[in-house]
């Protein structure tokens, strides 16, 4: 029996078409699937419309909405491909590897460069990718561009134009096509842990800061008037923090006095954070704040969505950032 | 006779020594000269300690101060260097470029991930590729680093641990060292364009915000309120913003009109932002916004701390960001 590939539309560039306003997303999955046909003989295709976005506007609500699409569906298929705008297609890919706890089909994002019905377009033969990946029974969630998977947590698009946008960050991609056809190194897979369970609650009051020379510490106090619960912060380099003058180590400890949870990461897009080996991490580390280590940006803001919505204490918090859950974070051995 | 360079230390990982706090500066540059003199033995090498500071710790007032010091001493060497810690060099290197328009002499930034005295270190490595890039006669502000020399306004850290830590972003590196010796492509260095003026005016009221999926707009107001004069704002993909539910365009178009400089560019590291593509950055753009293009991070916030210092007009402030003052940036054509 043909193996069947749901795929889900939510628009992108993929589905793009000129208008006056610029290029936006107009084709229908349906229109999608006449391009798709001859690519997918061996598969039995079938497609849904979620939404028709620019991927700019995909919002956390929608995130958790797509989850629990995926939850009432999945039973019906053999694995799953979202077209996606690739803007935030790293945070979704993300999100969802957070929110489809232990999902049991592939979970296969993708998108283009260039709109399907462009001549030299890369949709097709991402699409192509991501469904043979979608067909190859290895369950995860995952970003498929430019002849290669990735783990949907450790994708970070790094390239504003080239077809070759995306980068497995920190992590080897799980997939490529060659000569060998699509060829997957299970052994880089993350393990199923328990039971398939669909957890789509997140907190929106986070806040991503992006360190720079002179920033005003007072920013912290001012986002916990603001409600803001959870602070994700690159730091510079292995994610040192200012501690003279302008000292922001001493705002990070009085923000997680007073309960807020920071996460400090790095703004290098490579090779990640380790606040113990310099002064300027260790002060920060000392008071309290949460090191993302090697997660991707998208990767940290959406765990720490995620997991201020699971729980609010503290010591569960740091358990979970303490916890390699979907191979999105390396976690040094010594910590 | 012998050129005369002039080594200024800041600090940074290259002098630092272990403390029980952690990595932190500790060797002066006399004691890094010892190591370097038999790098140099055709030239003439003074050393000048700055300050000795982990470069976490850099402040904007740390750059207008080096700037100024590099106009009262210029002319009595031949090139200068900067020994830097690698957490914030990319920005003092932008910073830099900015402040000391039409430079006449090398000013080279350099750092090591290793101390000078660890023995493995690259520090000898990347000191020997700036002390002779500074005495190689092109003017102009450059980073050395892992036997490359990039503009210093193009420079970002994009490896947080590996000795090939720094990027020339969008742009070629100027030089790099191979069996042919040092090779500096000169059509690749910024032409002078007028006399040397040290301008280290710049204002501390702009900051830097990176979009996520779910940001909430209302930021931009509460930031104005704060007197915030000017924000970088890293957009999705080519720049783009959300503009539905949570409306992100129309607070950016509110911010403009009540008079707050907006540049906007890419979170993507390479190949930067053109907001005329899709609709999600033609909105943004038709509100007022200024663009970055392909400013990497570091230029893009040195480049607006620095020209709100020199201006508050609307229209000169406009016309600084629609120049290619040092090859910061590359402006497209059609715009």
């Amino acid at each position: 029996m043909k193996k069947r590939i749901l795929i889900i539309n939510t628009g992108g560039t993929l589905s793009s078409v000129t208008s006056e306003h610029g290029l936006s997303p107009g084709l229908s999955s349906g229109e999608i699937l006449e391009e798709l046909r001859m690519v997918s003989r061996n598969l039995t295709l079938e497609t849904e419309d979620f939404c028709s976005l620019d991927s700019a506007n995909i919002f956390p609500e929608d995130w958790a909405a797509l989850a629990a699409k995926i939850g009432q569906i999945y039973g019906n298929y053999d694995g799953i491909v979202i077209i996606h705008g690739t803007d935030t297609l790293a945070y979704t890919a993300s999100m969802l590897s957070f929110m489809l706890q232990n999902v049991p089909l592939p979970v296969v994002l993708t998108g283009s460069q260039l709109s399907i019905s462009h001549p030299v377009a890369d949709a097709m033969e991402n699409c192509r990718c991501a469904i043979h990946m979608a067909a190859g029974g290895c369950a995860g969630v995952f970003a498929a561009f430019n002849r290669k998977v990735m783990l949907g947590c450790r994708t970070s698009k790094i390239r504003s134009m080239s077809f070759d946008a995306f980068d497995s960050a920190n992590y080897p991609n799980v997939a490529e096509i060659s000569a060998l056809g699509l060829h997957i190194r299970k052994e880089l897979l993350p393990e199923k842990k328990g039971v398939f369970r669909v957890q789509p609650d997140y907190s929106d009051k986070i806040f991503l800061l992006k360190l720079y020379p002179g920033i005003d510490p007072s920013i912290l106090s001012l986002l916990q008037a603001q409600g803001y619960k959870g602070v994700y912060i690159e730091g510079f380099g292995l994610g040192g923090m200012p501690f003279l003058k302008h000292d922001f180590a001493s705002a990070v400890r009085d923000a997680v006095d007073n309960g807020m949870t920071v996460l400090a990461g790095s703004q290098c897009p490579y090779e990640g954070s380790n606040l113990s080996v310099y002064e300027t991490g260790l002060l920060a580390l000392r008071g309290g704040v949460l090191q993302a280590y090697d997660m991707t940006a998208e990767a940290a803001v959406t765990k720490l969505m995620w997991v201020l919505g699971q729980t609010e204490k503290p010591e569960e918090i740091r358990d979970y950032f303490q916890t390699n859950l979907v191979r999105e974070v390396t976690i040094p051995q010594t910590d």
